[in-house]
């Protein structure tokens, strides 16, 4: 693939640290930039030496930029591109990495001059860790990065932002913004909401209960506990920006635990017994699917 | 530790044959049988050759035995126990592996003569497979495996399972039945029904759908599909025994959960937030209990 020219992450967290780790051992693109809004992730980025430049001024970070790569809370994007809009170079590629798309399909759009191409990413992969200093290049290897553009999209730009996730070792999909973000409230956003809230009502329980839940934890809930480690200020952003998906596949799940907790009451075995040898079954799809 | 003289495993799932690997590594009995309803799974057993002898008649099958270790789902237990009680050595152990300890220790004793010594017993090890083929020495290492005898237990019979459990690796904590049931409600019986209704609630989409959602599963719904896959009969028959602790448990989850679906309905990011951030510091006291 052709080399960018200068490349600006946009917040530093798990995916875009992760990201330059990429480019810096790939060499994709001439200089490599970064920028923070907050000092101290700044002199982290710095320290890890994996950019070439770090700004505290958002407006020349994107100077002269082929590529720009959001990577901050989806709830800040749409304020961010209308900031740096003015001081984007005629043909750049902004991308972001945000776990929602449908809203910023909507809204980025609107603050871009028409002349900077928008192409909306969400690379399918993650740990429970976050900030500059837990990122790592493997991060991507053998996962979904999912692509939304718009009908008006592009070729060139679209071909570009998908050869950078093929370089990191992704497969890509093309998708609908809207079935992305209902997609995603299952795979994603509703077990996300399920452990936190699991874990929540633990941390309610009184003191010596608490002590115990956290010494036996092997049988289940430490896993829960893992996927409620996530960054709070980004999942805050995804269910306030994919509340129409998020709300419909909730009500479906409250309707079947309820379901399920009379099951229980009533002493049916034989309903319990069918629904755990049904989700068996999914378990079998997925392994599957990994092993194509 | 002395030798057993004779061990019976019935029922040989996960962690039976895990348990018989490790009599057979260390040689904690003179002889080492195993019993099992099915044809099939008999069959099995021999294959592994990981015991002496495999059993077709239940009976026979404890003659002699010093040591009986039941691991079959909880429900079928006191049935078993009235089956073979008249066939036990006077000062023989029977011990079990259920994941539900209250039930067990109200019934049990009633079917048991005197001369027998219950010592229920809880390993919390496992996997998401099941069956005798399963099963691997190191389940149990360095996990916690809960043992919750009446006040009137002999203390040498005590000291034996415990023992058994310590050469298989694991940490030993005694505790109240009740107390138990309890703990595991929230640490693994909660998460695995959470678990099994959302891989549940996916099962009920529509096939489009279903195939995506399976095809991006990495994002978090991986995990429940993993806990989702566990033995199903084994798994009724936590829900059917464990009822009055799971569903109180079940109830405080369903309010907050209403309570999480409320905050994104209004948009309310500052709960949302604050809850995120509070969850956050539970798995740090879990890691650093692992730490220990």
């Amino acid at each position: 693939m052709g080399k960018f020219n200068k490349v600006t992450f946009i917040g530093f967290g798990l995916i875009n640290s992760s990201l330059a780790h990429v480019f810096k051992s790939k060499s994709l693109a001439k200089e490599t930039c970064a920028y923070s809004r907050r000092k101290e992730t700044r002199n982290k980025i710095k320290k890890l030496k994996i950019v070439d430049n770090v700004y505290d001024d958002i407006k020349k970070s994107v100077k002269n930029s082929d590529l720009i790569i959001l990577g901050v809370p989806v709830g800040a994007m749409k304020k961010i591109v209308t900031i740096i809009a003015s001081s984007l170079e005629s043909g750049a590629i902004i991308t972001d990495v945000g776990s929602v798309k449908k809203e910023l399909v909507d809204s980025i759009p609107l603050v871009l001059p028409n002349h900077i191409h928008f192409i909306p990413g969400h690379p399918i992969a993650g740990t429970e860790n976050s900030g500059p200093e837990s990122g790592f290049s493997e991060l991507f290897k053998g996962r979904w990065c999912i692509l939304t553009p718009g009908q008006n999209t592009s070729k060139t730009a679209l071909a570009k932002v998908k050869n950078m996730w093929i370089e990191a070792g992704m497969q890509i999909a093309i998708m609908d913004a809207e079935y992305h973000d209902r997609v995603l409230a299952i795979t994603s956003h509703i077990p996300h909401l399920v452990a936190f809230s699991i874990v929540g009502t633990v941390t309610e329980l009184e003191d010596q209960l608490k002590t115990e839940v956290i010494k036996y934890s092997a049988g289940g809930f430490r896993d829960f506990t893992r996927i409620a480690a996530s960054d709070p200020v980004m999942w805050r952003d995804v269910f306030l920006n994919n509340s129409e998906a998020v709300l419909e596949m909730l009500g479906r799940f409250i309707e079947d635990l309820t379901a399920l907790q009379k099951s229980i009451r009533w002493q049916d075995g034989e309903s319990l017994e069918k629904l755990f040898t049904k989700t068996r079954e999914i378990r079998k799809g997925i392994i599957s699917e990994e092993q194509d």
